[in-house]
């Protein structure tokens, strides 16, 4: 299968062999607009030519973006970074690769990697929570993906968490993304200090600087009354956290397991853990989108690119002759 | 099938033909423990009894109660005001009666009868919040309920809504239900003007009371704060509100709508609907899971005790002596 993984400023694209290898991973510019579907056909035409070069059959191809995404339709309804509205993405994808295309969404994608080859494995009630920039989140409930209604669901990022709150730049009041996100933590230190400073400065600075240690303490609260209001409504088994936020390491996750117990005064909190599959995940959603639209269970494990130098055969075939 | 909804002082019963007729409506009060199990299983004796009497052969029984159910094993972990912790409540319930018996939580069901029957019909994605003297909801996703890992979610009572906020009696600090529930109006009217108060009287005093008006000013900050996490993470067409809270009417709903669509400022808001099965919806829910245990079909409408005087014959046959 071809995968490609469409983020605000880079594709990520990857071939994917159906027993789980990845091969020539490698990324181009997104674009915006009719570019943006252009850039997208090509990169799906390139990485055709790099399978079959490696003697691999290509049966399809998988594709997941950010925005509003009717999976059955094949349509992104509304995408703010790629300046999509009403994009017919299957069909205009398909016509200009000549290929089958799935399509779907990137959190959602990347959480049913992680179910399947990463964090929560073999876990029908969990939340994938990638923090970066902003906030997003994949929520699974007895296994299966919360589209929504006009598959906008997952939108964690602009919860209320402080009632009249400071504005987002999304125009709501209080957003969580407001203070818990990497864009929010450095926007908010450098409002106080004048310094303009990245997340991971902010967190370099905790212990021995007073804006940095409010700012965190702020972003930890509003992070933590986050995942306790999923609880609540979802009960996930499990928390999982991606993203580079999440570079914080223990000065996140101690704080956060400690409040987010705290606050759930009357039922135990489920566990939170890291992502295992990193930035990775919405790509081998992708990969796997694609093999279930043309009927191929997907392999129990995904060998990530740096590890796959080798190909295995598979099922008494050279596996570069496996379908991808 | 004869259908009871346990509530924490009354047990909600009645016989419901396969044809959607609800005959013999009546209550008992519910006892807490063991012997909460035992009025439930000699209500359900006694409904059996009745229908007998009306010729109508029983196929089995639908009991919803409150707590942390799973629906799969027809246990009950825990329900507070039962006094119920792990009990094997199904089987019970069946060695008791001789019946076949489907276990379910009241607030599922009644989402679940909402969405056949009621305010939701043909609507996947909803949501219903019963607002009493506390708050629950029904999350329904793509068609399905949403049960959680430990039977637990839909807690949209006590998601925060307030940062660091008053105490809610479940020991966390600014619960949604603290504010915005029969109960917490009635609590925070007391406690600013010392005169004990139902809800119904502070909404009767609103306009020409600065405490009751504060206090109900509260009440829908918090209440359009959940909605708005609700709608931001589950994406629902339509919200159902349910329960004695929204006898206020339009001093709540008019309001509300209007802070919720102020407050989605890029996305549409959900249509605000109320609740069209009121107290019945959980009872509804019990028979319809009584039905599908059985393979039943439920039927196209449900026919309420009052307008069910006169029971059709269901295909060709006497309906008294259908199976229900």
């Amino acid at each position: 299968m071809l995968a490609v993984d469409v983020g605000g400023s880079s594709l990520k694209g990857a071939v994917v062999t159906a027993a789980g290898h990845t091969l020539a991973p490698s990324t181009r510019p997104t674009g915006t607009g009719a570019a943006a579907v252009e850039a997208i056909t090509r990169f799906l035409l390139e990485l055709a030519d790099q399978a079959r070069a490696m003697g691999v059959r290509v049966a399809g191809a998988g594709v997941v973006t950010p925005g509003t995404v009717d999976e059955g339709a094949g349509n992104v309804g509304y995408a703010s970074n790629l300046e999509w509205r009403d994009v017919p993405l299957r069909d205009l994808l398909s016509a200009g690769t000549g290929l089958p295309v799935a399509t779907g969404h990137d959190v959602r994608a990347a959480g049913l990697a992680e179910q399947l080859f990463g964090a929560a494995r073999g876990i029908d009630d969990f939340v994938l929570i990638p923090i970066g920039t902003g906030v997003a989140a994949a929520l699974r409930t007895s296994g299966h993906g919360v589209v929504g209604a006009t598959g906008a669901a997952g939108e964690l990022g602009h919860i209320p968490v402080v009632l009249d709150g400071e504005r987002c730049p999304c125009g709501q009041r209080g957003c969580l993304e407001v203070y818990a996100s990497g864009g929010g933590v450095a926007r908010r230190y450098a409002a106080r200090t004048g310094v303009p400073s990245r997340a991971q400065d902010v967190v370099a600075r905790l212990g021995h600087d007073t804006a940095a240690d409010e700012v965190w303490q702020d972003a930890l609260a509003a992070l933590s009354s986050g995942l306790t209001t999923l609880t609540l409504l979802l009960d996930p088994q499990v928390i999982v956290l991606g993203g580079g936020f999440t570079a914080a390491g223990d000065a996140l996750l101690v704080p956060l397991r400690q409040r987010l117990t705290e606050q759930l005064t009357w039922r135990p909190s489920p566990e939170v853990r890291l992502s295992q599959l990193g930035t990775d995940a919405g790509r081998s959603g992708a990969a796997v989108l694609a093999m279930r639209q043309q009927g191929i269970t997907p392999p129990p494990e995904l060998q990530s690119a740096t590890t796959s130098a080798v190909v295995e055969p598979a099922s008494g075939r050279p596996a570069l002759r496996t379908h991808v």
